[in-house]
């Protein structure tokens, strides 16, 4: 599983998933557009079964394991969505999924979402990166089939499906914002966008309080250093990953910066004017979006709306102060 | 405009509005679909432009006006989405709107979306039926056209566009949810409905607090008296209206009626589940489903998602509720 992701290889996952996975809404929503000063759709990843983009992967990647890969089962390490995807797809073709997250740091309903999914959750070590070498350990006990939550073709490629779905509804798009966690989705839009029209341009958005791929790209290098402190987990990356950063270096325009405050305030927008929930970084592409309206205006912009799994306690903080 | 609303008066509504309003989407909502044990889809009203299916209809209307009519504008009475749907269009087809509402119930969120897109709203009177008599001497003044909010066949067959999209992506449904409130949304969707599989089930639903519809559809009688008193603004419906009335009469299974609690249960069921921000009249269609969930069972069920404009304080507080 090391081939280099291709458009030909998005193509192939979008033939396989259209089985199982509706396409998502591409939403125009137009009081964000009038603030914004563009036209502005969303790619409505929250509506999918899981709440989250990352769907299209795990479908992807299980949906095609071979047999024997299929009753060893997988194992990963999450504290979020790709859990749930890996979980979602493990229903779906009778795969065994078991998901390591750290004790203190997985989010409870996350977790009960998975077991609901039929998924083995086990709550190990303090941190992501504890729960994740032991995960690694654990793969190399059972024969499981250990998947990364980035460094994987298939994953890339089916999260790719979006752009596909993208350029159907909106061939003339001009400007594609997507949040950036580990990379897989916009290396994937990437793939799609440089093909199909590669004047687009393609703008990743990270947290200021967690910019570790913003900082890889700029120095175009893999040993950076930068603080993790965002509280949209979605957007929480501690260290890039190799397959999707060399893919960014490549594929995409440039990053933008944003706060969490800015993030915040981006939900509860989208909760007002577009009726849509979002969590933290599927609501990062609008709060990108304000913040370089004056680059946008009167263009035809899509911003990926990743996810919707927001706590609802969160949501109802921002919506009561805004 | 006496005519009586056709299913190829549907169809033609589809064509005009097909040039200025997107088909929303119809959104397959998994986990709801577990809860409910049928297969439940939304139809995702809340995302037209002014967050309410009521669009459909202004846009019909005001822009199949004669040059002179659109000259002297349109008048009419609203607290909510009606309003706004007619702004929306006037907006569209350069036609002036004035809109009145009475001066202590109206929110001041409707007054200045509607002044947003370019309406004169006028507060006036105790109650929306004092706001409403203004509004005939005016029109009789002024020689604006009067647009009821519910007797008009251009707006019920303009909203009954809806039932087109529904029959094109789900043609197999089985039951179709449909909150009323003047009844235009369940009599345009039952033209469709009865014309292309006169067995789909058609479910109406009221709030216990303003039953008024469901009590003349059970005594197919205009003349009956309800309680008026529920908090969800698109289901506060005083008076029955005649042309809607006798439609529903002929083309409607059956009347479920939710309370204001249910409402809001499904309100906050929308927001975590299925990611949608709803309006109460929005929700009542997933209140109705919980209720007579055993009757659903298996089935592909369709439930209106008529509108998004729930106010923010009241959403953050069903979120922290539950």
């Amino acid at each position: 599983m090391t081939d280099t992701p291709t458009f030909a290889a998005v193509e192939e996952a979008a033939a396989f998933i259209g089985a199982h996975l509706a396409p998502t809404p591409l939403v125009h929503c137009y009081k964000l557009s009038q603030m914004l000063g563009c036209e502005y759709h969303a790619k409505c990843e929250n509506l999918q079964p899981v709440g989250a983009f990352k769907v299209r992967g795990g479908v992807n990647l299980i949906g095609r394991l071979s047999p024997a890969e299929r009753q060893r089962g997988v194992i990963s390490a999450s504290t979020g969505n790709h859990g749930q995807s890996l979980a979602y797809a493990g229903q779906l073709f009778d795969t065994p999924v078991t998901i390591y997250g750290p004790e203190r740091a997985s989010n409870p309903a996350k977790v009960a979402a998975m077991r609901a999914l039929g998924a083995e959750v086990r709550l190990f070590g303090r941190d992501f990166d504890e729960a994740r070498e032991e995960v690694e350990r654990e793969a190399h006990r059972t024969g499981c089939r250990y998947v990364h939550s980035a460094n994987e073709p298939l994953l890339i490629t089916g999260v790719g499906t979006m752009g596909l779905e993208i350029f159907a509804a909106l061939p003339d798009v001009e400007a594609l914002i997507v949040p950036v966690g580990g990379g897989s989705g916009i290396c994937g839009i990437s793939l799609v966008a440089r093909h199909l029209n590669p004047s687009v341009e393609i703008i990743g958005v990270q947290s200021e309080s967690a910019p570790v791929c913003h900082r890889a790209y700029q120095q175009r290098r893999l040993d950076v250093e930068a603080p993790m402190a965002t509280r949209h987990e979605g957007l929480a990356t501690r260290v890039p990953f190799a397959m999707t950063s060399h893919m960014m270096w490549e594929l995409v325009d440039r990053f933008e910066l944003v706060t969490d405050e800015e993030i915040d305030a981006a939900i509860g927008l989208l909760a007002r004017e577009a009726k849509l929930v979002a969590e933290g970084a599927g609501a990062a592409s609008l709060a990108a979006a304000l913040k370089i309206r004056e680059s946008l205006t009167g263009k035809k912009v899509v911003g990926i709306l990743s996810g919707g799994n927001a706590p609802a306690d969160h949501l109802a903080r921002i919506l009561q102060n805004g």
